[in-house]
């Protein structure tokens, strides 16, 4: 078993690679494996979930190889899994698939928060297993495999958040495979840090775009759009469950982030109240010179 | 003079149009008069700006006939006016140019708030002239008239606010015109309701684009960014006078819109913060089926 567990990798074109979840980012992965022809003749990309539909859907479209409607006959197979699970459900499965696993497979997940991931894997992973937490940072307001063409990868980040006791190969083999699929800049950081800056690049985002909607009745304002307000909401097609569950997982440092974007509304807010032009000129200023000065594109940093 | 006045207008690809003010949103309604063939080969589009540089790079482009570094000369030959600058600019502009006009000139203009600009024009506009103010629902964060081309029209939403005075066929003249332009939709409404509404679908978004960087000082932040942030924040590349100006125009329907949204903060970081999954799940569902129910192509509509 340790002996199996010390070999490399094999050529990814060789692998049997497992998704587990087959809905937006585990459909938009295995197209993103098939159609940059990643994994070659020799090599399988197989799939579980709880509902057949999307199963049934991708092999017909010869996005997977093969679909599997309970876990452990397919993990026994996979030299390779990504888990597209929710926090909660992940630590679910893994509890009850930890022995399915074959010896020496890397695994890595998708999940939106890696806290309590890493916290729960440094305990209970086998020994003879490695797994590499992930955050692709890529996504679209359309959830379900019949939207995983929606989901690219081009030039989008990727963020890492490795275990101690990663092997270094499986690390850089890993990093190979996502440049590969297209992404274009991978951060590795810890736990800590991914929920820290997660929490003001995604969730407070998705907690404005909510309240936005939250606090207009009238559908017909959009009548009185130009743009922005669309640009600003389009997110708040959210997955109520998912986002519920991102949002509790990480409510501390959410909690905070919401509080220090309020300080800043409330600042605005007095400026304007206060017709203190001058000084609100000069703080839009600053704020546009802020915002030219972030570095948006992933695509020119690796 | 009364009598020209009552003369219909020319068909518009016979019309000199003038634009006044050679920036963005001026350059794009230039492009479109031009690119879609509405202005004849016995028509004509100039322009007055204060800045020589793209009257010349417009003339030079065909996209302009003539520029002119001084306005009443232009004004003086102009059948149909398009007045692209500030509010206060604007009230400026037509106190001090009011004499330039030729009887029966149509006059819009493209202002993000109305209500001033109404008041001041039922009061001081010659008898002979049409004033229709309107507010196009385009543009981008790239200013001037070398961004001209990122904007356009295409399916957008168009405001009107007509005056009491205006001529009904004026008014159809201008609607038949916006819609060559490319635009979607054209909503008539008061100046009092444009004002409201504008307050929610722009300014209040672009306060919160604002406030978002405003609390964030780590450029590099942006490394954790998946596509939410860089939507909510590409307004906020703003143009600091205009929107300073806009946002003071407009100040108490834009603090209660502020204060509106804060709430609706409030009540999700509330829940967030106690844990209240059942219920914070329950008002994000309800948040993705109003966004779901809110049309947002104007392309539909008319």
């Amino acid at each position: 078993m340790v002996g199996e567990y010390d070999h490399p990798m094999k050529p990814i074109e060789t692998c049997t690679v497992g998704i587990v979840g087959l809905g937006l980012m585990g459909g938009a992965i295995a197209l993103a494996l098939r159609s940059a022809g990643i994994i070659g003749p020799a090599g399988r990309i197989v799939a579980y979930d709880h509902d057949g539909a999307p199963l049934a859907e991708a092999q017909a479209a010869g996005v997977i190889d093969a679909g599997f409607s309970s876990p452990a006959p397919m993990l026994g197979r996979c030299d390779l899994v990504f888990l597209c699970l929710t926090p909660t459900t992940l630590l679910r499965f893994m509890e009850n698939q930890m022995a399915a696993f074959q010896p020496g497979t890397l695994i890595t997940d998708i999940a939106g928060i890696k806290g309590s991931i890493v916290t729960a894997m440094e305990r209970t992973l086998r020994d003879d297993l490695d797994f590499i937490p992930g955050h692709p940072m890529a996504g679209s307001e359309l959830g379900g495999f019949v939207h995983a063409k929606r989901c690219t990868f081009q030039g989008k980040n990727y963020i890492l958040t490795p275990l101690k006791r990663n092997k270094p190969e499986n690390l850089d083999y890993l990093k190979t495979l996502i440049y590969r699929m297209g992404f274009g800049r991978i951060t590795e950081t810890t736990a800590e840090e991914h929920d820290r800056k997660i929490a003001f690049t995604s969730q407070l985002c998705h907690v404005i775009a909510a309240a936005l909607i939250d606090c207009e009745a009238d559908t017909e304002i959009t009548r009185f759009g130009g743009g922005s307000f669309e640009d600003l909401t389009r997110i708040a097609m959210l997955n109520a469950p998912m986002w519920t569950e991102l949002f509790l997982e990480n409510q501390t440092e959410l909690v905070r982030r919401i509080e220090q974007f309020e300080g800043s509304l409330d600042t605005l807010k007095g400026l304007i109240a206060c017709s203190q032009g001058a000084a609100l000129e000069k703080r839009l200023h600053a704020v546009r010179e802020r915002r030219s000065a972030f570095s948006l594109t992933a695509d020119a940093a690796h």
